[in-house]
């Protein structure tokens, strides 16, 4: 497969740094331009060459110097590629083109978290599971949103409904199959049916009205595709971001690898599990080692202390939030206590709009003046 | 905590953009220089002025272009903080001072990885466990080398030579303790004792003779950090890859959130486990996610396809390679092929040096001329 970049010089030319360890050489910087500047005249030429392409499309560079520096590009007027339909492009978005689809990349602005992702979307959607030890694989995926169908073979008209559906959602939604009976009786599964599992919850839920259309299995994922608790991705954080409730988004920061937080984690899957009936209760729960470089920006945003686990309600316009009082020294709170600590933010009565707002009364910087002679 | 960074401006300065989200804004450079050149004229003043500080101790940067372009910085000639005693640092090395511990950094060269790091380098090098939603959280960490000890309270003279000697370790080994009858029962563990786990392990070893000295804790620990199987982790890749054995790796590919890989490593574990006598059997586990800016280098370097597992065992000296041969669609090796293929390895009878050199005879590269116009 080959592949183009398109406007991404920036990002992979960052300063990764070589240790000359053999099999272990870092990408350095070849002085290689990987980064073509797509035109109208020049676009289709370009995009004829690639199987798999990503384009960055941002707005003119501002007078800001170090933006400029950044993006010392053209502004594109980019055209929709023909029979796509899709209309404008947004700005300040990248897109991937591959094979037919046109998949929006609303993640971390970083290399290795973009070329991840693009792993991801080069392979085949519908993931075929066949013995044991897959099995155990598949249920130890429990961070997405993921299906389990089962078909007589992949050549299944029903198979084939299932895996066009997939092509929708990949690679956001995992899609799994088994054409093995002893693998579909251990799940509980009939010839042709499919079940959704919604992250962090122990019991799937059977789509309803087997056989599928690729829209029936389409639809459905529609309407469940707002986990009741879901984990921000690097590869996907301002699109969960941008889908908050009534202007708020329930956060909670536990470290996944730190005991504290790994109970916390299990409270509150406890709790999410007890209400994942209410399809206006959305958690995101943030692990700290996936975001250290947003660390020190969320302690000082929220006014809270990330070495142990917090929950709150944040105002995604002003980031105004109001956070649970924990005892640090203490137990975590048990299920019920975070349970009633939930209740008050349904109901309103916890609101971020009540509390002291962190952001602006805290101005001052701490002083980093440079002490070099 | 005050922070001193010196050298790291590079990294620093990676062009991590911002996309305006309230709450969810990546860190832009400020313009701001933190990063100190030392000298020997001002490196006592500088180093009074933080709690911890990140050292990068670098060659003279040569002629090549871009190399000057990210060392545009002084040689350092950094004489050793007094009453330290460790001799000269080496050069190209990344240290961090934090209380009265030097600790090297032998990791990947990105700003996300290090302050990850810096992060664990914090924390406290002994973690309690009091109940047993923490105790599942220990269970639940199998990658890491960590020890359990049960003592008294954290007064007690047994519990403090257990936490000098996790200084002594901190933070790549993982040392926990537990004051509470009720979790030492369902451990085992005896007043006094310590457990030690390898990664990947079901079962501990109890360190004999309780109770221990400080120095008892750390020989042990000498005599058994070199484990059967251990994952390359980004912050510590380049110190498990110098620690070869007669200059050779046995190498595992596998990604541990595909079922395909999840089964391999199922695998793997179970290979380990049977072999974890045999002192000079290191398997090194590689996660692909986990470096997806070196797949395109490994792949090309090894003559290997990363989309599914891989076994192998490469040459650290020229990276030269034999990888066991897998069918691509059937089933994985059982544990006892795998095994039988490791002999191999053990016996010198697989042999990377017997193998065609995949890394000189493919100098080849594509085009990607730039068609721009």
């Amino acid at each position: 497969m080959k592949w183009g970049w398109v406007l991404l010089g920036v990002l992979l030319t960052f300063g990764y740094l070589c240790w000359s360890e053999k099999g272990l050489e870092f990408p350095e910087y070849d002085g290689k331009d990987r980064v073509h500047q797509l035109t109208i005249k020049n676009y289709k030429s370009v995009m004829k060459r690639y199987d798999a392409m990503v384009i960055y499309y941002h707005k003119p560079v501002g007078e800001n110097g170090m933006s400029r520096k950044q993006f010392e590009v053209e502004e594109l007027a980019l055209e929709v590629p023909p029979g796509k339909g899709q209309g404008l492009l947004e700005v300040d978005s990248i897109y991937i083109f591959a094979d037919d689809e046109i998949i929006e990349y609303d993640g971390e602005l970083a290399a290795d978290t973009l070329l991840e992702f693009l792993y991801d979307v080069i392979e085949e959607p519908v993931e075929i599971i066949s013995n044991d030890r897959e099995l155990k694989g598949f249920h130890h995926i429990e961070e997405d949103i993921k299906l389990m169908g089962y078909f007589k073979s992949a050549k299944s008209s029903h198979f084939i409904e299932y895996d066009d559906a997939a092509e929708e959602f990949h690679p956001f939604i995992k899609f799994f199959a088994t054409f093995e009976p002893k693998i579909a009786n251990k799940l509980n599964l009939k010839m042709n049916e499919v079940d959704f599992y919604e992250p962090f919850m122990n019991k799937p839920v059977t789509i309803p009205g087997e056989p599928y259309t690729e829209d029936d299995i389409v639809s459905f994922i529609e309407e469940h595709d707002r986990p009741t608790l879901r984990k921000l991705e690097p590869h996907s954080m301002y699109e969960i971001w941008e889908d908050d409730i009534n202007g708020q988004h329930i956060v909670a920061f536990a470290e996944e690898s730190d005991p504290d937080g790994y109970e916390f984690l299990e409270i509150l899957k406890e709790v999410a599990q007890e209400n994942t009936e209410d399809p206006d209760l959305s958690i995101i729960w943030i692990d700290p080692d996936d975001f250290p470089l947003m660390v020190p920006y969320w302690e000082k945003t929220f006014g809270i202390d990330l070495s142990s686990p917090q929950i709150g309600v944040v105002d995604v316009e002003d980031a105004d939030s109001v956070w649970m009082e924990m005892d640090e020294e203490e137990d975590m709170p048990t299920a019920d206590e975070l349970d009633t600590w939930i209740e008050g933010v349904m109901s309103g009565r916890i609101n971020p709009d009540d509390e002291t707002d962190y952001n602006h009364d805290d101005d001052e910087e701490e002083d980093d003046d440079d002490e070099d002679e």
